[in-house]
């Protein structure tokens, strides 16, 4: 495979940009500059991948297609769960991935994407762009050489799905359940058994019992994996992704090359992204959870008795953790002070509002 | 007051922009456009003022400064609350206001801001862009020549400062409260007689009990008026307003007569803007809050009864509004259906979630 590096390149590049840089030419004399953006993700995550490809679209139409961003599937450039090491590497100018698939290298890549028992949507967004946490991720990831934007939060996630019920915390013992990262490690001090497999090998896998139960994302992607046929217990909410944000990784110099324009058309194309998966999620998967109940799925919620003993694993995980890295103490307190204050504040005007309204609409009928 | 109107001057510019549609020319080329933006708002609400000046930085940013929108506070071009009929003339290009100041005009001016037992923050980001609400909306404006974009949502507002508790329907029956809208006349159905203040005049009435009760946003926004000080009861949740939109009402011919790129570049802003305001609330809330309570604010939830006796007076009045207004008929359909699938698919992931960490974190203290 014959892949440029732009960092290799980025002499002549910075030259060139460099007789650009004059004010008076930024709308006559806009650079053409390309970059290549790897997903982590396929085209059929239509909500994840279209976020992206809206990013890319929309930065283009802004700067009259001078700087023109192709969005690269999983595995078309680099796997996975190489995107980051191949921004950083300089393989790529960008990657579309999400920085919980990078705790391997540091716990604190958990941050922006999510936590178990972490931010909702609206607190999340908020500790991001307004509460600090993107100033404190951005000094963890300096070393790297690497940025990350927020483009899409999915909401809170559904919890999986089963092929027996979770009655007690005993009923994890052993249980091979594919999950990743954090949530894996928490459930793994109850006695799960994470397992990590591709998204297409999930239907053969609990078909034929080689696992218990896998998680995914929530009804309108988990739907074309077919799962409900297969494992009929839907349990909700997935408490290790209250909400979950997709990241851009870009490379510092990259970034710090493009004219102020073209930064602006990224930072506020990501930004309207990042507000559109959101509306895309909640718009559908309503339908593609009625057509998954439809199709034999059983609703679940987990027990007390099993949140409270993972709520205390995760506590446990995360004391241990920030024994072991210190960008990760650091962040961890900032964001646990914040979560407590949204908790707070959230559970005295949305939380209350939007119980009420499941109240009287149920009672509706 | 020397106004241009730019639909007086149309002709001529008409004119000049046909000369310059050219793709070719969209970088090289881009006319000189200035808007005025006649605002409802004073520059002292920070959050929502705020979000339309971002939206008129970002649009310049964007355009190398050759859009260049200014935003004119509350009362600086037109009244308040003429922001509406001041861009239905010409007198300006574009108004920064809620829609639903406009019901007198007809009660489906309600539907993009806020109504009573409406759509939380989720649902009407949902319904609005990806649901089909704009459509709607666009379609139930196009007779007064003007399209409105969302530029902020509150997220659900809390219900106001009251100096004697609320126990009771009973309680409501002559209740002076400086309330306006849709959530005024909801509430005149159990007794309450609605008040008209401006937000400077709550304080030296509520001293006075001119008025017994005054709602206005949330934390961040009420504590700039010191009602605790007069009125210590600080109701939740504002069911009236689950969330609201704030709005940039544009003459079509306005928006139509600009280059591609200034559109794509006002709605990308709008939507940075719609988002960004509710990460300003949700960041900034809770610290106005814990300074309200330390204040001598006492925080109280509506009773059921009051809560169930509303909703039912909502749904009276939603049967009436049909009765009158076509246009309300239609989008209160769409509007209903959708709230309700919204309500189903929220309380099976989200708020079981917000529910679940309101409940741990409460339990460690």
């Amino acid at each position: 495979m014959s892949r440029r590096n732009f960092l290799v390149q980025s002499g002549a590049m910075g030259g060139a940009l460099a007789s650009l840089a004059a004010p008076a030419l930024a709308q006559t004399g806009n650079p053409e500059i390309r970059w290549r953006v790897a997903s982590s993700y396929p085209r059929s995550l239509t909500g994840i991948f279209s976020a992206m490809e809206m990013v890319a679209k929309r930065v283009g139409e802004l700067t009259g297609g001078k700087f023109n961003i192709t969005v690269h599937p999983a595995g078309e450039l680099v796997p996975p769960l190489g995107v980051l090491d191949a921004v950083q590497k300089g393989t790529v100018e960008a990657g579309h991935s999400a920085s919980y698939f990078y705790i391997g290298k540091d716990p604190a890549f958990g941050f922006h994407t999510a936590m178990p028992f972490g931010l909702g949507l609206r607190a999340q967004n908020a500790w991001l762009y307004e509460g600090g946490g993107q100033a404190l991720i951005d000094e963890f990831l300096a070393p790297y050489d690497v940025t990350v934007m927020a483009v899409g939060n999915t909401g809170a996630q559904m919890a999986g799905w089963y092929r027996k019920e979770i009655k007690s915390v005993a009923d994890l013992k052993g249980l091979k359940f594919r999950i990743g990262g954090l949530g894996g490690m928490v459930l793994a001090k109850l006695g799960v058994v994470p397992q990590q497999l591709a998204a297409g090998d999930l239907y053969p896998a609990l078909e034929k019992g080689v696992i218990d139960a896998a998680e995914f994302v929530g009804p309108l992607d988990d739907e074309k994996l077919g799962l409900q046929k297969v494992a009929k217990y839907y349990y909700y909410p997935g408490w290790w992704e209250g909400s979950a944000t997709l990241g851009l990784f870009v490379h510092l110099k990259a970034l710090n090359a493009l004219p102020a324009l073209y930064q602006t058309a990224l930072r506020t194309a990501t930004a309207e992204a990042n507000q559109w998966l959101t509306m895309k999620y909640d718009n559908e998967n309503p339908q593609a959870l009625r057509r998954l109940v439809a199709g034999g799925a059983l609703l679940r919620a987990f027990p007390k008795e099993v949140t409270q003993a993972a709520f205390g694993a995760a506590n446990e995980l995360y004391a241990e953790m920030a024994e072991k890295s210190a960008p990760f103490k650091k962040i961890h307190a900032h964001w646990a002070k914040f979560r407590s204050e949204q908790v707070m504040w959230q559970q005295l005007c949305d939380l209350p509002f939007d119980n009420l309204m499941s109240a009287l609409l149920r009672g509706k009928g």
